[in-house]
């Protein structure tokens, strides 16, 4: 009897570099190690108690399908936060709510490209992409930014190099996970301008917006989108704003009628997003800013001591990071995965190790990013300053090795 | 300046079948038409108690992120679940848990098929079967079963006839929607040669496994698993079995390692299920017997009520459904998806009206079903009279136009 072998395009599909060392961390806990977890966005911070109190004065039975575009309510509490932020124009029927900023991103390479077409990233860029595009049959084509240029934007040549007859899009996050750049008013110009030159769309992933720093101004898609609606796609999401990283919300918002006809087709296909998230999100409206300020000002404390304590480091390189809560820091190490994995397998301080990721995988162009690792600064401030000791203490035992 | 279109396969996503004529109830109930919802598999049946009052006692802040695979104890709990059904040999390492059934299906298309490869089910089927195989550029290859038959499957040589080099799985919905049909010992074991023989994944989509009346015996495609462990793939939801359809919770089941963990990388790169949603779910195993039972005789009961109304009526054709909450039923009308549309923009009697989904989405065959509609039995037994009253009525008016 013959075995029956899974698609090529399954074996394909890469893991997560932020994910694939979680049983190694598990091993580390189940030998009595405490393990700072700084690989992953998943944020300590609390949710609002607005979102948490719908919860607990839960009503509804049974726990029905919702609407395949998203809740009703859900859309109103989002058409109110695009207003807030200037943005009147985006109504409900720009909206489609997507099962977490995941699938936001998923359905937009879907939509965009034909099977083969390609996108052009910045690298490094958010590793899932690399499954998504996977999943969708699409290409990336990755165009590098540099540690020390903060991970800002290269000349427009060396972007319209990389365009050719397959180019559909130009994707970016921004503020950037992985690097914690903004990009700049002269930076989304340039894309905007490179997009309707060229005849592509350009897909913005913002889900980090309201984390900028240092009172540094931020430049949406939205400012582009009324100029050229067939052309802005916007990503979003609720988890890193709410701290909701679990109730799976993300959206994508377009003037382009074929494009959210088309999303809206494919949500159908999955039915709907998740019933009581979608009642915790739409109390989104009653989320004081007080909350944003806190929220805010505890991530800036962060990023600076972060910056400080890794700086100080010997052999260690980062830029300060404008935004997000994530910085790709170049480590004195040869293959930071290795050096990731004897973290959590070999490794432990004061009854402590870090779990970090290994930054090849944000990176497109093979052989990149193998002395780096991507750090997100999810932690408080006691912790990571116990993380940062412990970085510093196994640099120096691993490099004796 | 030029406009950018959207991809092809975009654009070639269909409407469900199920939703597209939301607009039209939306707007009936505008007018103050109380619409009867038979177009959707959503259970008016209360989710059970103790799920509910996870919410209400919800301690955990923030609401972060699960883990890929599941979170634990759920994954815990369907071991549980499997093993009372008598298989004892499913580890929770065999399970990926799926933001809902539709995510399963999804995911195994992708995970057996490369782009173009072919996957055969039998028609009348699950309409989104279409969406998650454009989606995943897998050919759906139909093979007619007939309401005369019960919905059951041809002989094994109309199959095998369909068999090309490009056939990867043969899937099936068991019991069926559309159909209520359930197969018997003697198909499962067909099926299963087949597949065999043929070198060929057998997916079954056991959603409704509960829902089988008349004591009828039921046969998992677990059965099989330990037998044949490279080729079965159990795809699975508690959407129906739990009245928990907005909880976006399912599951894929398989011993053959290369599935699980390509789904499971898969599912890294969109990071994890609901949070929420899970820590309801993993109360199942504190779900009463005695709920089934009610939920079990009460959906007899409608199915019973629904068979002898719609058989009453003149013109309509109907075979009594085995399992599931669905069935096909031929009305005497051409195009059945005219009526649909007509019965909500057009008619009422005593201020009500009935949304059904027209059959032809729910074949691969152009042209077939067109006089067919499939009807989901989830209104309580008053509203089920008051919908076949008005179906009556409607069929008469209709054909006087």
């Amino acid at each position: 009897m013959k075995n029956i072998k899974v698609s090529g395009r399954l074996l394909e599909v890469p893991a997560s570099p932020i994910r694939k060392l979680v049983p190694y961390a598990t091993a580390a806990k189940k030998r009595g190690i405490k393990v700072y977890h700084l690989n992953i966005g998943d944020p300590d911070i609390k949710t609002p108690e607005v979102m948490i109190d719908v919860l607990k004065n839960w009503k509804d039975n049974p726990i029905a399908y919702g609407q395949s575009q998203g809740q009703p309510k859900f859309l109103e509490s989002l058409v109110g936060y695009y207003k807030k932020l200037g943005y009147s124009f985006v109504e409900s029927k720009n909206i489609q709510v997507t099962t977490g900023g995941s699938e936001a991103i998923s359905m937009a390479l879907f939509a965009v490209c034909a099977p083969g077409e390609e996108v052009i990233t910045f690298e490094p860029y958010y590793a899932n992409y690399n499954s998504y595009s996977k999943i969708n049959g699409v290409k990336i084509v990755p165009v590098l930014t540099k540690g020390e240029t903060g991970f800002h934007l290269p000349d427009r040549k060396v972007i319209e190099k990389k365009i050719g007859k397959k180019t559909k899009a130009i994707l970016i996050c921004n503020p950037s996970n992985p690097t914690g750049t903004v990009y700049t008013k002269e930076e989304m110009e340039m894309l905007v301008s490179i997009c309707v030159k060229n005849n592509l769309f350009l897909i913005s992933d913002e889900v980090y917006r309201e984390f900028v720093y240092d009172g540094k101004k931020y430049f949406s898609i939205l400012e582009y989108m009324k100029k050229y609606p067939d052309k802005m796609i916007l990503l979003d999401s609720l988890s890193k704003r709410y701290s909701l990283c679990g109730a799976r919300l993300g959206m994508i918002v377009s003037l382009n009628k074929d494009l959210t006809d088309g999303v809206l087709r494919m949500a159908q296909g999955r039915l709907s997003s998740g019933y009581v998230d979608q009642a915790m999100a739409e109390k989104l409206t009653e989320v004081d800013d007080s909350y944003f300020k806190a929220v805010h000002r505890e991530y800036q404390t962060r990023r600076d001591l972060l910056y400080k304590g890794l700086k100080s480091i010997p052999g260690v390189y980062l830029e300060k990071p404008e935004g997000a809560f994530y910085t790709i820091v170049k480590l004195p190490v040869k293959d930071s995965e290795d050096f990731c994995q004897w973290l959590l397998e070999k490794f432990s301080y004061k009854n402590g190790t870090v779990m970090v990721a290994p930054a090849a995988g944000f990176y497109g162009t093979p052989g990149m990013g193998k002395n780096e690792v991507r750090i997100a600064y999810v932690l408080n401030v006691q912790d990571l300053e116990k993380a940062i000791e412990i970085i510093a203490h196994a640099l120096v035992e691993y490099n004796r090795k």
